[in-house]
């Protein structure tokens, strides 16, 4: 086994979802991860906290490259093209991950503990995307309103990219799922 | 005391969040909301189950109302007039709750728990809410992107009215944010 292995985390973060997926999230030991694996817990250690962190390693980054987006736009975008903008540097960032990202998805989805977790990473990636708002000059209440809008968007988006990531690429369906809901709104009797 | 009391309800909660917010909302007990508000066990046990149902017994009815309200609405409503026309239901049932909707969302400001606790409430208002967006033949995509959405427009409306309850009503806050929404699409580069 090489010491350096550049494809060590996706083997093992293959392996945990897969045992998850077969025995259950609860009765998955790290050890057994790491054997399907044919790594080390050393090496698994380099890269997730805990079991629970495989699943979640990926999402920590979300509030982070949410609100670096935001900061990074266009200063002449709007507030909305900026929270777009950000949604497409995460949709390319988890382009070629489809089939784990479902995997996951499915594991999540079986356990209530799991599931609040990711609620909270919403809330959080939600909060990351205000702040960037309210830097480029968005009053607080404005800023809150489309981050949770924003992360309405992604949610939306990811599930019906999960469901066929073949028909269409994440970025699409982000876009899709904004145009979609800027029609609701236009056909709405709201005045503007 | 009267045996039969109409204002027994709105008693204890003036109690209970008063001396939540003197005492914090761990230290104090059923006892002592009673005491204060001059009512009996047995009184508060006809309202609430126990001293966080104060808090979050109205909540507990938001599912329910929005959800009555999207169905409720007129066969030809788009789905986001539907939406509107429900929140407008849950504004009119708060509207001279002003001052009691501000002391609680002080009270569950001070503690993670009650904040999870909101949370949760909101994901179960969300849920009913597409599910009777999907009763109005609305695909259960949009209605989960329309039902979070609409979640995002009644919390931003909701904070605006509390900031200032006499300056608008908590209906206009709604429109308000709802327009603000759609402008801040419009304005985006979303074509649709």
């Amino acid at each position: 086994m090489p010491r350096w292995d550049p494809e060590g985390e996706t083997r093992l973060r293959e392996a945990a979802l897969e045992l998850f997926l077969e025995r259950g999230y609860d009765s998955v030991t790290v050890a057994q991860i790491t054997e399907k694996a044919g790594l080390t817990r050393r090496t698994f250690s380099r890269y997730f906290a805990d079991k629970r962190d495989v699943l979640f390693a990926g999402s920590d980054e979300l509030p982070g490259v949410i609100a670096d987006g935001i900061r990074a736009a266009n200063a002449e975008a709007s507030p909305m093209d900026a929270v777009l903008a950000a949604l497409d540097g995460v949709a390319e960032r988890l382009a070629t991950q489809a089939s784990i990202a479902a995997q996951r998805q499915a594991v999540v989805r079986t356990s209530p503990d799991l599931q609040e977790r990711a609620l909270t990473k919403f809330a959080a990636a939600t909060d990351a995307a205000s702040a960037a708002l309210r830097d480029r000059g968005v009053p607080a209440s404005t800023a809150a309103l489309l981050a949770q809008v924003a992360l309405a968007i992604f949610r939306t988006a990811f599930s019906r990219w999960l469901e066929d990531p073949a028909e269409a690429s994440l970025r699409d369906r982000v876009h899709e799922s904004a145009v979609e809901l800027s029609g609701s709104l236009s056909a709405a009797n709201v005045k503007h």
